[in-house]
């Protein structure tokens, strides 16, 4: 809220507040502000004061007014162009057969508003937007465990291990293992084999996150244009890729039991895809888990109309054993494994790893090469030791625990709160049907000093959504609800 | 050498040799073996021997017999695919105006060499070659110092002091800061500053090194097609990589004082290049160094002609300040500064950083983002000790005289070898002329236990080269020198 009885005007603090989300892009290049009715009515100020505010924002070149329509976020000279490129390789709209949400009308309906600024939400933008700390309360739109859930005695001892001993000098002053710490890599491949999935460590690469994982594999199998079907809702970061990329989106819309095989199968028919990229077990943001049934015929299909698919799982350490993976079923055929340690023990270690079938992994070792060259052995090693000693398995156990007593805390604050979850809540995200627009919820909520993943963000055109992605971890506290509701019912009214 | 007394017969030493070769691409997919008569002669058995080796590798499916041709690596499915793909994406052969080197007949020629097999060597498989360990003898062809040049105590002890503190939870639990650790960046910026190179810490963003740096630069600057201007000779990752991103690589003749401007005005005149790669100090093999006169035309021709520039500065820690830097002239306008630690303090830290255009720095921190999103702050933070405390600027002079010395060893042997430099000797490697086609030259040295660095890697089109890069600080024991005479002299037969 703002007060009367700070050193700054009202108009400052107002127009201070704008100014500072518009260079987080909190609020995206293009996005349309609050009407002056509005904003007063949201911060409690008069008309006059939010006029002034917005005029200090257009003096600073940071908005425009456009005529009858309102104040913009000034779109800089590249993103005007970058969005020109996107119109040049839409995001394929989906097939008239599809669910009704997923028909040609509507999919015109959001990129017209888009174009009316409704919701132009740039994807960068908004993950950008993650990383920014907007306050210290616990942050619902969050993609990761708070720090203190992820805290270990056998993390810094490993670390200490590894840097005390002679060998920080061996393994630093050269370049290293192109593949990626065979030690690691060994482990890795032993603990695939406990998902079923097995392989050996010399078709095992280690990345820079799981994020590189899937940049690496975009990049080797994929020439621009290139069609590439990605389950909807999805992470945004991943279409945010795709699309830098210049591929060529085919969203496929994601079930409780699988993507939607009839959608796929007119799009290997229509587009000839190369890649299905997918979250099999805990989906995100949904949580939904691939059955055994749909994986199969995925892999039909992958093998019918020869294309490979790149299985992102992300949320193993909290996942079943025994949850499907397309990996498994296929046998490392067709199919690409990608995972990471950002969820579990180390997100700024920024250490993920791919295992391939054996005839790509030259071609993805190269990508790595000409993008990085190697990757940092200190952090690997270390890692290898948390595995080996067993300690990450029980660590990952222990958050399992804290998370499914989190979560039980979370859906009942949220029910209370008069949401219902899109999804059945399991894993670490709730998929929650708010009941207005959550792209509209999440600026007002800023202002409450908590960030939200609005639906938008999963969505490849961004579509304004109701509902919003939230952290089990991180809502399970009465406060954040009580506020949530508050501002929900203002909203609505 | 093979020996007689090994519990292998010869046969099947021979045929391991090679086979091991072709497995680590020392050997790429589409080179001609020697002839059954070059090969016995090489290694001192009798053409039975050999055929029998050959036959084993056609029978293990490595190599392939070509009617009247010989004997060549079998290309996988893909590398047939891809040089297609590099057909339709050909190097500009250079203008017709441009020294006789440069001719298209030239071009030509050396592609048709190329297709006989004479010199099909790939790219990223000679980089990757660089990554295996041949022997424990000194290595020419190496691109770093070796491990043992790079060993210091303030190193560990600044991993120990950042690893030991309490921080170490807080920094590694979460994504960290999107540019970069801001310690290590308010660092660098007073760094640059040294080098005239003026910039603010939210102007520098951190890498996961150098050629990570070089990879978000061209991802963020060019779409696919785009012309770009690179030095030629030059360093074979960065060819790999713009023809990996499907770029029209214009490649520019380096001079002693800079790149043939008069080659440059004529591309911009007919390709309007978006991008100049540029290795303006201790040039990548040659060592020249960019004289005043030549960084303001280039400067004038980039303003004119509307490109940006991206001046590479991997070897400023043994560079003199005073260098001339086009960012430095420029102001950081229309020029993007990288460089990195690999070649200075730890290659497996993968530690880079570039500094940008205030207007750029949003796009390409977009692109780090989408690509690895953070990169490690344990490092960075590690490395920010380093320099705080002066150590490193110490260390780097240490190298340096250490350098000096070790180069004044190198030519002399070099030159009582019978070579001559094609450049002044500085810096960390010599541009060596043998005589001989270094192609050839490196896999029988390959034989001995030496990797070289053959002229063909440093060119866009790998043009089969007399010349070879050298790096002084491994090429100063005579013992090299006596068997490199020997093995160019039975070439020379």
């Amino acid at each position: 809220m703002l007060m009367k009885s700070s050193t700054q005007s009202l108009t400052e603090q107002l127009s201070a507040r704008i100014s500072e989300r518009i260079r987080n892009r909190l609020l995206a290049p293009g996005a349309r502000l609050p009407s002056v009715r509005q904003c007063a009515q949201q911060n409690g100020v008069s008309p006059s004061t939010v006029v002034a505010a917005y005029d200090q924002l257009l003096a600073q070149g940071l908005v425009e007014a456009r005529k009858n329509r309102g104040f913009f976020v000034r779109e800089s000279g590249r993103s005007a162009a970058a969005a020109d490129e996107e119109d040049a390789h839409p995001v394929d709209p989906g097939l008239e057969s599809a669910a009704a949400n997923w028909s040609t009308a509507h999919w015109f309906a959001a990129r017209a508003a888009g174009r009316r600024g409704v919701s132009p939400v740039n994807a960068t933008a908004l993950i950008r937007g993650m990383f920014h700390k907007v306050s210290d309360k616990p942050q619902p739109g969050m993609g990761v465990f708070p720090p203190d859930w992820l805290e270990s005695t056998f993390m810094p001892a490993a670390v200490r291990k590894v840097t005390s001993s002679r060998s920080l000098q061996d393994f630093s002053l050269q370049y290293g293992e192109p593949l990626g710490d065979a030690g690691l890599r060994r482990l890795l491949a032993k603990k695939l084999a406990t998902l079923n999935v097995h392989t050996a460590p010399e078709h095992i690469i280690t990345t820079v996150g799981a994020t590189h994982a899937l940049d690496i594999v975009s990049r080797t199998l994929l020439r621009p244009g290139d069609p590439v079907m990605v389950e909807e809702p999805g992470w945004a970061v991943e279409f945010a890729r795709l699309a830098a990329l210049g591929m060529h989106i085919l969203p496929v819309p994601r079930r409780a039991d699988g993507p939607d095989l009839e959608v796929m199968a007119r799009y290997c028919e229509v587009h000839k895809p190369k890649l299905y990229v997918s979250v099999s077990v805990f989906h995100n943001p949904t949580g939904y888990c691939l059955t055994p049934g749909s994986a199969h015929r995925i892999l039909q299909l992958a093998n019918q109309h020869n294309f490979h698919v790149v299985e992102d799982d992300t949320y193993s350490h909290i996942a079943p054993e025994h949850a499907t993976r397309l990996t498994a079923l296929d046998g490392l055929q067709r199919t690409i494994y990608v995972s990471g340690f950002a969820k579990i023990l180390a997100p700024n270690w920024r250490i993920g790893y791919l295992a391939a079938p054996p005839t790509l992994v030259e071609q993805l070792l190269d990508t790595k090469l000409l993008a990085t060259l190697t990757t940092p052995a200190l952090l690997e090693k270390a890692l290898a030791l948390c595995i080996e000693q067993g300690q990450l398995r029980r660590h990952s156990e222990r958050i399992r625990t804290r998370l499914d007593a989190a979560r039980a805390r979370s859906v009942k604050l949220a029910l209370a709160a008069g949401c219902s979850f899109a999804a059945e809540p399991v894993g670490l995200f709730g998929w929650v049907e708010t009941g207005v627009d959550t792209d509209a919820l999440s600026q007002r909520m800023l202002d409450e000093g908590y960030l939200l993943a609005p639906g938008a963000l999963f969505h490849a055109e961004r579509k304004p959504s109701t509902l919003m992605r939230i952290n089990f971890a991180t809502t399970q506290d009465a406060a954040f609800w009580r506020i949530f509701e508050r501002v929900r019912a203002e909203q609505e009214r």
